[in-house]
Formats: C-alpha cells, structure tokens, sequence
C-alpha cells in the first residue's frame, strides 16, 4: 500500500461518480451529502423500506448511521442492508453512541447479525463496545476503550468479519489480519459536529470504487484526514474549519495527498 | 417580460415578505429555509396533518418535496396540497427522484392527480418522467431526457397543466404556450447539495407575490442563477460556493438583476 | 450579577462540557448541534421514547423544540422531560410557533402542564400566547405581543414558574421577581433560520453549568448577543454572519465579554 493507491482510488471514485446510499440521521445527513459530492461521489438519502430497499440495489455503496435512530428506521436499515448484500453493494456501519443507551447498542447488535457489514467506522468507545472490550461512550462521544485501541479494533473485526475504521488522534484500521494507523486529522476535525459521520460517508464513497475494504477505507482516512490538517491550517473556528474542509477535498490533487499522507501498518 | 419586472417581483418578495410552506426533505430543508430568507420571504416547515393543513392555508405558497418520502409524508402534502388549493395558495412540487424508485414515482403521480399544482421544479430526468417521453434518473440526478428536453417540459405542462421549471445546463420554463430558455448559472450548482431544492423555495418565494405562475418561476430561475454566477466566479469550493450564493442572493440589486439576466423567449 | 459572572459560567461550561440533550426540529438541527460545541458543551440529539428517556436521565440539560412536531414527537418530549424532571436535570422549551397553529398552542400547554420547564425561550409572540395576554404569531415569526413585552414576560413566567427569555431587538429575561434587558445582539441575527433555536441550545448549556436559570439564560443571551455583534460587524449576508458568529462564540475570551456586555435590570 503506497499513497499512489490512495490518489488513485480518488481519481476512481471522481471518474465513476458512484451511487452512495445514505440512511442516516437528521443533524449532520447535509454535510454528509455534501462530502460525499466533494469526494466525487453521488449521494442519495431514501429512508423508507420500499424506497430504500430499491435504492440499495442500484448503489455503490450503502451507509448505515443510528446517529437519531428509531425502530422504524432500524427496520429500514435491515431490509436495505439485506438487499444491499444480495446485490453485493458494501454496507458501511457508523454506530453513532453504541453503547450510550440501552437502544443504541441493541440496534447496532441487531443490524450486525441480520447484515453482513463490510466497515464499521467508529470511535473507540462504540468500537470497544462492540469488540466487548469495555467501551464508555457518553452521548455519542467517546469516552475510550478500557483495554488498547487496537486490541479492540481488532477484535471488532474478528466478531463481525468487517474492515474496522476506528477514529481519533490517530486513526485504526483493521481487518483483524493487517493493520494501519493513520496520523492525519487535525483537532478541530473534534470541534465540528458529524466529522464521524462525513468519514462514514467517505469509506461508501472509497468502497463503490475499491475492491479491498480496508484499503477504500484507509483511503477516506487519510484523504479526510489531510483535508482536515490543510483546513485546520487556516481556521478561526469550527464554521470557517467546516468551509475549507469541504472546499479542500472537493479540489485535493494528487500530489497534495502523496506529499502529505501520514500512515503506517502497525 | 423584461428583466425590470424580474427586479420589480423581487423588490415585491422583500416588501410583503410571504410565508413559505414547506413540506420537504430533512437533508437540505435548513438551505431552503435559509434561501427563502434571502430572497425576502418567510420561511416555515410543517409536516405533520394537523399543522401543515393550517399553515398551508395561511400561506403565501406551499412549496413540496419528496426527496426523503414517506407514505406518510406524501399523505400530508396531499391534505395541505388540497387546503392550499382550496385557498387559492400556490403549489410548487419537486419531484425529487421520480424515476428512479417506484414509491418515487408512484407517489409523484398520485400528489398529480390529487393536488392542483402550480409549479414543478425538477431535472430534465425527473420532467421527462412526468411527461412519459423517457427520462433516466439516477439516485437524485438527471440522466437526461430521451428525447428532446423542450419537448418533454412542454409535454409535462400539457399533462399536468401546471408551468415547468426543468434545471439543467440551461433552464427551461414553459406553460406549455409560452417557453423561455434561461442561460444563468453556474457549474458549481451542480456540485452543492440541495441547489434543486432551493430553486423550489425560490419557486414559492415568487409565485406568493407574482400573479402569474410562468413569469414568477422565471423570476426565480434567472435571480437565482445569476446569484449562482456571481458565486462562483470567486469560490474555491462546494462551501464557500454556497456561502457567497447566499449572500449574493440576500444582497442583490435591481442593476444586477438587470445588468446580468440572460434569457430568451424559445 | 456582573459581566464577570457570565464569562465565569463560560469557562465552567468549557471545563465540563455538559452533554445537552435536545428534542428539537430537523430544520435547524445541524446548527443547534454546533453552537452546543461552540459554547464549549457537548451535544446529543435523540427524539425516540426509549432513547430520548435514557438520554435525558444523565444529560446536563434537556432542549425541547417544537418547530417541527407531531404528536409521537411532543410525546417523546413529555417522556424525556419527566425522566429529565425526576433526575434534576433543567428542561428548556423553545415553543416555535405557538399561536400560529393549533397544535402548536396546544402541544406547547400540554409540556408545560405535565413538565416542569425550567426556562421558556420564546420570541414575543410565543411568550404572550403562552402568557394569555395576547400575543401573534405568523409561521414561526413573532407578530409582537398585544400589550406591555416585559408584563407578557412576567405572566408568561407567573405562570408557568419557568425562568422566560423573551427574544426581540432587546431581549427580555424574567424570573418573574427580577428581571434584566439585554441589548446585546445585532439584526442579522433575524436574517438567518434558527437563531432563535439556538438561543435555546445555549440556555441548556449554560443551565448545565450554573446553579440559576435567571443568570445562566441571561449568560447564554448576552454572549449570543456579543457573538451576533461582532459577527454582524464584518459580514456580507446570511451565511458569512453564520460562519462568523459561531467561530466568535468557538473563541470568545473573558475580556470581549467583561467589555461588551450590555444589559442592566429592570
């Protein structure tokens, strides 16, 4: 894996315009529209079963987030997901305060045993809570893993059988055999609500374009990643961060991602 | 039509500044709150029955988009579409996706044959759909009508009886007697999320002052895309792109208006 | 209560970063989530009984919003209020829209008879409908209150035991025994969607930091004042004011608020 993979799954993604499928939550679904258009992707949000079960189908991509979940919407989350997997469309799963509430944690177990889940993006409290590690997460912060990040990780991998994508100062990703940690991402990217969720839908957009989970996914990282660093340069705030972020990775080059990409397997 | 009654229909938004009703998708309804604001209007959104009937018979137009629908939400547009008709409220549609799944569709036909609408807003995908002349539609993005695109918005008008504004490259807008061709805008409208949608606002901001549907959606289509052009002649991406459309859009005068409108009867 | 005393709640907000729980409209969501952070709290949103009634049990405060409701919503939000109420955690209303339909005047009464609301942020319309001195209210926009603003802010407060954050070119806070003016705030705060929204997601950050409602919703108002100031000073339209006021709030320092700060008794 060299940063060459990374710009040129970009270039992918931007020449295919891949469908991604969103059903996700109502706070932060417009940003996660609009990253998923500057990554050169399409997105499309379709909550209802019958509207997203076709949607899934014809996708690239299909991206699961229980940032403001109900019932209703898991169910929805499950019929797209099952039909997603019989298309053989990768599902994304962003388990937004898994282990916060009783019901959190519970839809998120339910929709790994009923779909086969390609990535799991997370931080590491949801991530620990899933692996069973010993997570806290308060609200839909992280509050940490009890045990090593990366134990975790990969433990979460080994439970679900997904590429995981662990957020924080330095990203995790793992498909419980090989192993990256990300160093790109600037601290502001923790001062912007649904930063999470925009990477969520980058690993669909990377994934409708890629053909290994873990490397599509180790690609959204790090191209947010450096997108947040160059945004995070010049920002007076979250608002002004949010701008140039979007404006940064809508217009990133090649050379910028070869010379700035900070990763190495661990 | 001359660009002074453009200006003159804006001046009017801004002086009696009418309430818009919005039934729409969670995914863009902030910009198109927002984007009703700049042009002078008054933005209000109301889905459940129960509200949305009252308010739409209090409001200056009834704006309706079905890009995250629900059999429920689309029962709602049609309680409110009929209130609205019954007062002599204009109705705007948006048929976000018809095509491209069959509740999409289904649902735009049966708002059709229910609802007395005023205005449909929508791509060259989603018109041809309507009219039956073959429209490809792709998630929420046009793949282009089969045949001709001035053919196919006419045909829709026929068959609906309502003025189309069909967004493209160019922006076509036909009552079916009259057609003008609207050559404002820009590229970068196709790179934000929800610049359809706005349109639509737009759409209702105009139609609650103007006295005739066809002009009032020109109104809309030339003002918006010169706020459009004036945008992204300075913007470096997506965000800051919707920044300066918004504050263009708020600030605009009469002699920009006049100075840039760029249409023709067809 | 001195200027110091507000920029000291601030920096106890910053130190810990309440979680403020809101139950609030998908309009302005996005932005309401954002301005928690900004302050320096940490925002959840969750509208499902089940999760919302866990949510508001470890919260620091409870926002309810009614911009966008229905009757399972308004239901969730007496669920969570209630848990909020036995668990001591401070309930703030923001009744967008009372008195302009319905079901808005009504849902608004039915929170107030089974909650107990520790802070009603309302425009003056909405604090005279609820104060029954007659107040109008058209969409979501105050029409004024029929009398006196300050007597309807008294009533609203006698009424309802609640502190009251009447918001207007002066706001007005009550507690029904003291009462303050704010003269803080700036008019492009009127030209954008939500502020009013977010004046409320600030009271609830501030409530979790303080141990009165009076003071702490007089804190959140006179630092959303000076942010709109300092924001409205150098902005060309709604979103650049928007971009502006929360990278203000983001960095505010004790002595721009020591300075700036403008309100007195009365």
């Amino acid at each position: 894996m060299d940063p060459e993979y990374i710009s040129g799954l970009l270039d992918k993604v931007r020449a295919e315009k891949p469908l991604v499928h969103h059903i996700t939550n109502y706070v932060t679904v417009n940003d996660c529209a609009n990253i998923t258009i500057c990554a050169g992707a399409s997105p499309v949000m379709a909550h209802h079963p019958d509207d997203a079960e076709e949607m899934a189908a014809v996708a690239g991509a299909l991206v699961l987030n229980i940032g403001t979940l109900s019932p209703e919407l898991v169910d929805a989350m499950l019929i797209a997901g099952k039909r997603a997997n019989e298309a053989g469309v990768p599902v994304i799963l962003d388990p937004v305060g898994a282990g916060a509430t009783k019901i959190r944690t519970e839809s998120t177990f339910k929709i790994l045993k009923e779909v086969e889940i390609s990535v799991i993006k997370g931080n590491a409290g949801e991530i620990s809570v899933i692996a069973g590690t010993g997570g806290v997460v308060r609200g839909v912060d992280s509050g940490g893993s009890a045990g090593e990040p990366l134990e975790a990780a990969r433990a979460c991998s080994d439970l679900t059988g997904a590429a995981v994508f662990m957020t924080g100062q330095d990203d995790i990703l793992t498909d419980g055999r090989r192993s990256y940690l990300v160093s790109n991402g600037h601290p502001m990217m923790g001062s912007l609500s649904g930063t999470g969720c925009m990477a969520a839908s980058l690993c669909g957009s990377f994934a409708a374009a890629g053909d290994e989970l873990l490397l599509s996914s180790l690609a959204a990282a790090v191209i947010f990643g450096i997108s947040g660093e160059i945004a995070g340069s010049s920002c007076k705030g979250p608002y002004s961060f949010r701008n140039e972020l979007f404006d940064t990775l809508f217009r990133i080059k090649r050379e910028t991602i070869e010379r700035y990409a900070d990763f190495r397997m661990i």
